[in-house]
């Protein structure tokens, strides 16, 4: 009989050409469904949460699969994560009713942006942070982060080449805190544009550094001009930190 | 007119197979030749503090060398940075006496050793960090690290293949503190054996394990038996955070 088992996923998105299986290139859905396959037995299609795009990290993607396996759904992600590696593993699977799909559910997903500030680059944060020699006012970005929470159209904020037929988005929670030299932007939404999310930290940035005032970010978004936005910043400071599914919590 | 410049050295450890200049393998030292003497526009020598072992780091390790050039001491930096791979950094520079030489100075050098717990291996810890499944007794690890201080014949924690004349060293500092879901050793001394922080932590792993009791320490130095002391633990958990020199601190 044919189960469908779900899994909580994190990797390091340095090696990889981002989630979506691509010809020619290394992915992290490429890869898993080569584990899952081998655990199987035979070719098996994985469906993923998030697309994240090259170089992004998760601490929490989703994905699922159908199998007929004598293999428990809860021990999947032991089996699996000997068979990955060491940049991907598997938090946790279980088994989820044949229709339920992580993209059509409702949910909260909840991404971080880290900055890091110091007087010189330091090589062991370079992977998971960008960098920035300025000092930023970190009281103005969370001031800021606050007006992006509530229901908006988010065109400023959506990078060209989206296929998105709507641009309105809900966002839940949006705060910027200190962690050491770093400051780490969370954001929690029902879901988020192409870019979204870097566009918001680049805007958010762009505050820190003085460029624009907190009070700026309403007229940016009802401008709905990307041009008013702030600089997508790099995939590397960006982590997928997880979802929240109502029906099936982890 | 020569001068002695001198470099405090932040790298990631994990391209590298260590600090010291070997025939046919990447080095930070080679790396870092390289880059010092594009800047001086000559070859050039550097004398490095500390020849940390393949996939160590470094907040602080530190050199010097000489040249007769136009560039303040203290904007080496800067050029050295430009000239120098992302993993590679060069925090500060100075111009020291022409006879200071950063392995005969009177100093303190402290490493840190990380252990991270979780049920799965996490895959943004796994470069910079030791991982085990199993829960760390962090209280009775701190207890343990006390008895480290002092001065000590540390033979049973040195590793075979040492070249050392005398195996006596002082540790002025030794503490195991939580930090999230890691622990973290860190640890001063006037110097270190071969591989002797390396394992140390791995002691002071299985006392965390519940395999040794704190107060079993002072007979493990006692015993000067190598057998007696816990594994060498991976390179990959150990950052070399820098040295105290007392005539002339950065």
């Amino acid at each position: 009989m044919e189960k469908r088992i779900r899994l909580k996923i994190s990797y390091d998105g340095t090696a990889y050409h981002g989630w979506q299986i691509q010809d020619g290139t290394v992915t992290v859905e490429g890869v898993l469904t080569d584990a899952v396959s081998e655990a199987v037995g035979k070719p098996v299609e994985v469906i993923g949460a998030s697309r994240t795009d090259a170089g992004v990290h998760a601490l929490g993607n989703v994905a699922v699969f159908d199998a007929d396996t004598p293999i428990p759904a809860d021990k999947m992600a032991m089996v699996l994560n000997k068979l990955l590696p060491d940049d991907i593993s598997i938090v946790c699977s279980d088994e989820v009713p044949s229709d339920w799909h992580p993209r059509k559910q409702d949910c909260r997903k909840t991404y971080e942006y880290r900055i890091y500030t110091a007087p010189v680059r330091m090589p062991l944060k370079r992977l998971y942070a960008h960098y920035t020699y300025s000092d930023l006012d970190i009281g103005e970005m969370d001031r800021a982060a606050s007006f992006f929470t509530g229901e908006h159209d988010f065109t400023a904020f959506c990078a060209a080449g989206s296929q998105a037929t709507s641009f309105t988005r809900t966002i839940y929670a949006c705060s910027v805190k200190k962690d050491g030299n770093e400051a780490v932007i969370r954001v929690t939404g029902s879901g988020f544009l192409y870019n979204m999310v870097r566009i918001i930290a680049g805007t958010l940035f762009e505050v820190g550094l003085g460029r624009k005032k907190a009070d700026d970010i309403p007229g940016i978004i009802d401008s709905l001009d990307r041009r008013k936005a702030g600089p997508t910043l790099p995939a590397c400071g960006l982590t997928l930190i997880g979802y929240e599914y109502g029906d099936r919590p982890f």
